[in-house]
């Protein structure tokens, strides 16, 4: 089968590679329908992370059951699934409290690479839920996004606490921050700052329900929630970059008692003892456990509540995984989806 | 009168100063019953924290209303009163959230200096609570507790969510520490494993509701929480310490989706972003907002249904605060009463 395969920084293939089979009697294969690139794959594409291989990429996905394990009982030949960036038991303590992503076992589907033609997913039962009726272009691309942009963005606003009389800022205007703000919007946030600088990410940050736009950073960005806040700072902050700056600014921009959710992957971030003491802010984030949320999104998306979808800005082949690479690693696409 | 100042490390006298004064509308002068020595003065008396002139030191107090500005309306001459920490309006959208401490307007009671035998309180009318009923010695060293380290244990515990079916581990065995292990009895939690290694701290630990001990530190504590935990880790974590290490060990002896409360003041604290990303827990804490707490401590020491002033297990006159002092550096001391 076709795969993505990064060979090192800026250096993104299409090759053949085996299809995978069934290895534990959990899992499943599925047939990849459609699958995008993350904004995550851009740090060992910009060789800020470290690949020590060849590495089959991608952790997205879509896709319709070819074959299932001996072991797995909810999920049939046929369905037409979802399933999250990590595959999770579902029966241990952390999946019971809704924390899948960090589940007693584990599997990180970056570690199986699903940008490809068929994907083997552990523990299918806890991971993959099925979606019902039908299954239209802008349902197809709001799933896809379910599988880990909109349930990252939707875990950011929950671990913000974005809800009804709340401002919630947003730092970062890839796909999670704009998701994270239509999911803070959901949730019924009074006021929603996105902190932007571009005119296309502003204008979807404002279709998502943003009602206000910051484009000031760092210290000057900060001041600016101040002030639209009558100096207390936003009540909920999404940080959804990892960097140090933005992890500041959203530490920053918080009023004491308030929450920042942080799901960008972190990258030399610390965050120093002593001011985190003094912010006096709740301070929530990791890998989000998106299949907590998938039930409840698959329903908004396949009712047409919500069109998460619209983060995909640019649709290509598969065969040119490479320039869906390029054009988000220049910032001319938001989000690439991948099509075979 | 008299005051306790502190000259350097190590270096502490009662000493003859001007009796405080209405300064503004909204102050009290009250005549200070009693006081004590906190386990944050003991940072500047090891030099761990530096002073740059001699400093009146002191910010827990109970006492009598001796004087009240012309804007202090709820608070009268002759009341019986106990305060937080930090002096608060009462009226910020902060203190109106519960967090006092970050009032708008807040005050370090540590400024004023607290152990002496008058104190200037501002804002009075947001800051004290007057104590009705009478007032016994256990009663009297409660609510001197309730001034700041049983407030403080209180916010520790309601910070990592302390409460039926969770497992809290308690980093720290000095008064705060101590204390959040009753909060988190009073709270309902199922399990309360104390950390500690000395043998009275562990008496006081168990007859405040800790249900088990673990005396090993750093990574062999958390391979031991992680074993009485099913390998998942506490729910919940106090940190009541502040070092770097207490940091770390709360952290990871906390399972993904748990959170931790952390009240030791920080020195030297950072924390990596990336192993916080991975930990995936709640992490919240700060000057506990004290005042928010004191209506509900109040009553619960004035029934007798806590005992908290048993983290007193030393009272010298007032003018041996210089041993107070020692006594506590050394160990020898959990906590030092001071009486006029």
């Amino acid at each position: 089968m076709r795969a993505v395969i990064m060979h090192g920084p800026g250096d993104v293939r299409v090759e053949e590679v085996p299809t995978p089979e069934i290895i534990e009697p959990t899992d499943a294969i599925i047939k990849v329908d459609t699958t995008c690139v993350c904004g995550s794959d851009l740090w060992p594409y910009r060789g800020v992370s470290k690949l020590s291989r060849p590495t089959q990429m991608g952790h997205e996905y879509i896709g319709t059951v070819e074959q299932v394990g001996a072991d797995v009982q909810g999920i049939k030949v046929g369905d037409y699934v979802v399933g999250s960036f990590m595959a999770s038991d579902g029966t241990c303590e952390i999946c019971a409290a809704g924390y899948q992503s960090r589940c007693a076992h584990v599997v990180g589907m970056g570690s199986v690479g699903t940008q490809a033609e068929y994907a083997r997913i552990p523990w299918a039962d806890g991971t993959l839920v099925k979606v019902e009726g039908d299954v239209t272009p802008s349902r197809r691309r709001g799933l896809l996004a379910a599988s880990d942009v909109l349930g990252t963005g939707w875990f950011a606003a929950v671990a913000a606490e974005a809800g009804p009389g709340k401002t919630v800022a947003v730092v970062g205007d890839g796909a999670v921050g704009l998701l994270g703000i239509l999911a803070a919007s959901r949730l019924g946030a009074e006021r929603i700052i996105a902190m932007s600088r571009h005119a296309s990410r502003q204008a979807l940050a404002q279709r998502f329900g943003a009602t206000d736009i910051v484009e000031e950073r760092g210290d000057a960005g900060i001041a600016r929630i101040k002030e639209m806040t009558g100096g207390y700072g936003a009540h909920s902050t999404i940080e959804a970059v990892g960097t140090q700056e933005a992890m500041q600014q959203s530490i920053r921009s918080t009023r004491s008692g308030g929450h920042v959710g942080f799901v960008g992957v972190s990258h030399g971030v610390t965050i120093d003892g002593s001011a985190l003491f003094g912010a006096t802010v709740h301070l929530h984030g990791g890998p989000a456990p998106v299949r907590r949320f998938l039930p409840e999104l698959i329903d908004l998306i396949m009712t047409d509540q919500i069109d998460p979808g619209a983060v995909f800005d640019l649709t290509l082949p598969f065969d040119e995984a490479g320039e869906g690479y390029r054009a988000m690693d220049e910032r001319r696409a938001i989000k690439t989806m991948l099509e075979f």
